[in-house]
């Protein structure tokens, strides 16, 4: 069972890197463009059900996988059946 | 208009930094995860409309946010309307 956690930098943090590809965007010509953030994208295999390992992934992600001060994490369950 | 890319390792590719998150896992009592890949999430606020940028953010996409020699792409377009 596939789970992905997507770790974004919170809205009111500056991301350089975003910046830095936005302006290689419009340096590209691509100047629709108005802003890009930039995060970490993770595909986790999970043996047996999602929703029972929830509580530890969420633990996870907050101790392991984001910085929680700057960062924002989100866990897409396949399906949504939560 | 936000779009949204997703770059992950492809299938073939040994992704190392995701072996590292599972071992920290695993060594944090996450026995479940049986495999872990990372990749990079990107958000692009876009000035008009998305399916017209689509060429030349697909273009952008194997010139500048990936490397396709190791790397998949994949664009979500808002609510999916093309």
């Amino acid at each position: 069972m596939k789970v992905k956690v997507i770790v974004t930098p919170k809205e009111t943090v500056l991301d350089p890197q975003g910046a830095a590809v936005r302006e290689a965007m419009q340096h590209l010509g691509f100047d629709a463009a108005q802003a890009v953030r930039i995060g970490r994208y993770l595909e986790i295999d999970l043996e047996g059900d999602a929703v029972v390992h929830e509580p530890k992934l969420r633990e996870l992600c907050r101790d392991l996988l984001s910085n929680p001060v700057i960062e924002d994490y989100r866990i897409e369950m396949p399906n949504e059946k939560k």
